[in-house]
């Protein structure tokens, strides 16, 4: 199998199905490499065809990629790689859906953004978003960041699986 | 103007006026913003956006993103942000048309990628390919690559406006 057939999912594939096959082929991609950023460009790829092979509103997903702790600056986001538009270089943690992640290390489900106090718009186009943090000790290292074009694109599916895609990234990367 | 904006692209654009579009909102990106992974990551994304707002066979292209040297191992690249379907995560100096522009440290503009020595197909789809080095006082960094799923996918313009974005990173990024 080539590399490009990992991004291949079945027709007619459930949500949980299309999530299960992201995390083996996420798995079997880490096997020998923790390189982060290698990584997270592969799993940004993975996810962004996963939500494409599924019906609306997954379909509808706009972006899909990750920020990490920029090395730079105390208590802000750097954006890293990403599918989807051009986005937002850095966002503070004080700021948005991401920074409220980075903050207090925990899930947002945000199923309309622009009732989210202080939400970013890097889209216009966004209308509900996921981000879940990617945590090591204790400590955040970097964020799963998904956005939907319509209200309501994401559950508690979408978190679960989210959040193993998360718990292997922070076991899998050297950060 | 949001940052999603960048990525959008006048209707009927010619494959200069892309390209031109794609130097200035590189530019206008990287202002106060040396984080390699930041910028080739949002760069991916213009790059990605450009060809799919063109006629085929840019619209074809199916793989736009970067490999940077890999700084575990000499002589070899490794995946850094993209747009496409999941790729290789390395790849030694001695493979393919990657490895040949991050050895000599030129351009390699391949029509039919089924006739390069040494090819490494990353994806079976992809029938033609440029790599351009981005090339810092005399030493390779990184290559921009772009893959296209029909042959002869690129021509001069391609190579004459990805060597001028190689430079602009070159200058814009610490690596």
């Amino acid at each position: 199998m080539v590399h490009a057939d990992s991004s291949n999912f079945a027709s007619g594939i459930s949500k949980e199905g299309a999530y299960k096959h992201v995390l083996e082929q996420a798995e079997a991609l880490f096997q020998g490499q923790t390189n982060w950023v290698c990584n997270l460009a592969n799993t940004s790829s993975l996810l962004w065809h996963a939500f494409h092979s599924l019906p609306s509103p997954s379909s509808d997903v706009n972006w899909a990629g990750f920020y990490t702790i920029d090395p730079k600056k105390a208590n802000q986001l750097i954006l890293g790689p990403f599918h989807g538009k051009v986005a937002c270089e850095t966002i503070a943690f004080s700021r948005g859906v991401c920074g409220a992640a980075a903050r207090d290390g925990s899930t947002k489900l945000v199923q309309n953004v622009r009732a989210f106090p202080g939400h970013i718009a890097c889209d216009g186009a966004s209308m509900s978003e996921i981000v879940v943090p990617i945590i090591v000790d204790g400590e955040v290292k970097a964020i799963i960041d998904v956005d939907c074009a319509v209200k309501s694109g994401f559950d508690e599916v979408d978190q679960l699986w989210l959040e193993k895609l998360a718990a292997l990234l922070a076991e899998s990367c050297e950060w």
